[in-house]
């Protein structure tokens, strides 16, 4: 089994809480061997009575068995920040050098994978890191220009044509050109992340995919003729469907992924099928690396009723990301 | 317990075979006294094992046992017709005399309520009814000038402010007036079936409700004033509140009801929540009636593999209805 690390992000929020939930778990450990990259102290903090075992170098890990809790500490934070509820530069810029490092164990092969608890952005600019966001640092970090997020939400893989622009403008920037792309980007996606299922749902724009033109025209003048096109550039693509009956067979897992048109279309589905809030993968880092789309809930930390169910499906992705890599280069 | 008649629907259809398997449900016989308007013949011809009882009036039926299925034949049908597949004047007829019965019985006082299994409107058409629809000929049958559709999925009472359009006439037909208005049916509507819970969630047209005009301004030229001045003429009324998050607190049975802005925003959720195809409900009629919103699949009739849900879903719906409009009177 492979390792994969976790960051232990900001230990202002609730990334302690939901690390060492997630390095506990039944299923991770059944899947990978799990270590945080994260701060010893903090950890203790956060369970005094747990099996906390620190080390400073990944080659001292004591690997040989899953009953305690390995922390790679390699930035010291002072145990008072542990679930400060705030926004703060220490621990912001710790949550930096936890994936610096993580960057570097897997650059190096000695890890998998890693999958990251949240980090905040304000605390990464007050540190001193000009970046819009992780995704960006870890671009610059590894040199990579073109990259894209990927969200996983369960068993779908889900990309949007549209995101977080209001319906109307969603509609105005819909075209033949930009569907097309789009699908020919996740069937490239599809195939590097060596998935066996590349078969790409497209929603439809209008009610029952628009009923031959009856209901709107973006099924007929856009969607149709960019799947004709992408399907003879060799992708596999099934659409445009109608939304409503789409998800259905999404959530049985017969789509390697669906390109939703809408914000709202794509989440209804992901929320309501209970997935959290949705993994998020960077396709095109020379790295393997998924993240929690949900933010450090100052407001909760230290609580013990965050939920590790998103960083557990973030590490369980990561670790099967890897596995199949592998299968793939050998 | 109230009797709730069944009214059999198109016998080339599934209508036989899933007003069987709903009469015999538990969760049917916990909450009513059910009984088929429809053909002993058919019945028979679908159940050869089953003890089926016939009646020709419903006076002369034997409400005193549980174990036998009970039929009011008014309508006689040869039994050929079972499952025929296709669109026949004569099952049609037949389909549309278990309606009128129904509504005389429930006039009379002798029934609390019925729910439908499907008709076919080609063979209304082809039986010499000139109605666009059962709805609009109960309407007529009942004298009854104003009334509406109420789609029930599970705890959710749906209602849409725009449904078979396309989406950008969907956006440009939303205005204040229209919402508010909708928002005061909704409100009489709920008022009027008895329902306790009357608070009504409005759901947001653009990604996380816009968030301040950001993306979008429909929430605040449209949706935010319609709500404010329903709530001032007195109704419950919570939102604009971002779709995405909404159905995951209306499966809860938050909500009286939600209004949902576009066709496939709401039956998304609806789909996935695993409601069936929802139960059609007529409000505004001096009757209560409920229906399955699926069609007669002929495809499938007499194949046994229909699904009763949504009938079982529609007679639920209409028993709980008629107690409801009892305890209102009384």
């Amino acid at each position: 089994m492979k390792k994969i690390a976790i960051t232990m992000g900001d230990a202002a929020g609730i990334g302690p809480e939901i690390s060492v939930k997630t390095v506990l778990n039944e299923k991770v450990l059944a899947a990978c061997v799990p270590f945080i990259i994260g701060s010893g102290d903090i950890i203790k903090e956060a369970y005094p009575e747990a099996d906390v075992s620190v080390f400073s170098d990944f080659d001292e890990i004591d690997f040989s068995r899953d009953d305690h809790i390995k922390v790679l500490d390699i930035f010291p934070l002072d145990k008072k920040y542990y679930a400060a509820g705030k926004v703060l530069p220490d621990p912001s810029e710790a949550s930096m050098k936890y994936l610096d490092e993580a960057v570097s164990l897997c650059l190096s092969g000695k890890i998998g994978a890693f999958a990251s608890a949240p980090i905040n952005k304000e605390g990464m600019a007050l540190a001193g890191y000009d970046f819009a966001g992780a995704t960006e640092y870890l671009a610059h970090l590894t040199g990579t220009k073109e990259y894209a997020m990927v969200l996983f939400f369960g068993p779908i893989k889900m990309f949007y044509a549209t995101n977080h622009l209001s319906m109307r403008d969603s509609l105005d920037s819909l075209n033949e050109d930009m569907i097309f792309n789009k699908i020919l980007f996740i069937d490239k996606c599809l195939r590097e992340m060596g998935e066996d299922n590349r078969l790409i749902a497209v929603a439809a724009v209008n009610p029952h995919a628009g009923e031959n033109g009856k209901m709107g025209r973006e099924e007929i003048d856009i969607l149709g003729p960019a799947i004709k096109k992408a399907e003879a550039a060799g992708c596999e693509v099934t659409g445009p469907l109608p939304a409503d009956t789409l998800f259905i067979k999404a959530k049985e897992g017969e789509y390697g992924a669906v390109l939703a048109m809408f914000h709202d279309q794509g989440n209804i589905a992901a929320k309501l099928l209970n997935f959290g809030s949705g993994v998020t993968y960077i396709h095109g880092l020379p790295v393997i690396r998924t993240s929690v789309a949900h933010g450090t809930a100052y407001d909760i930390a230290g609580k013990g009723i965050a939920s590790e169910d998103t960083l557990v499906g973030a590490i369980l992705t990561a670790s099967d990301l890897a596995e199949k890599k592998e299968r793939q280069n050998g």
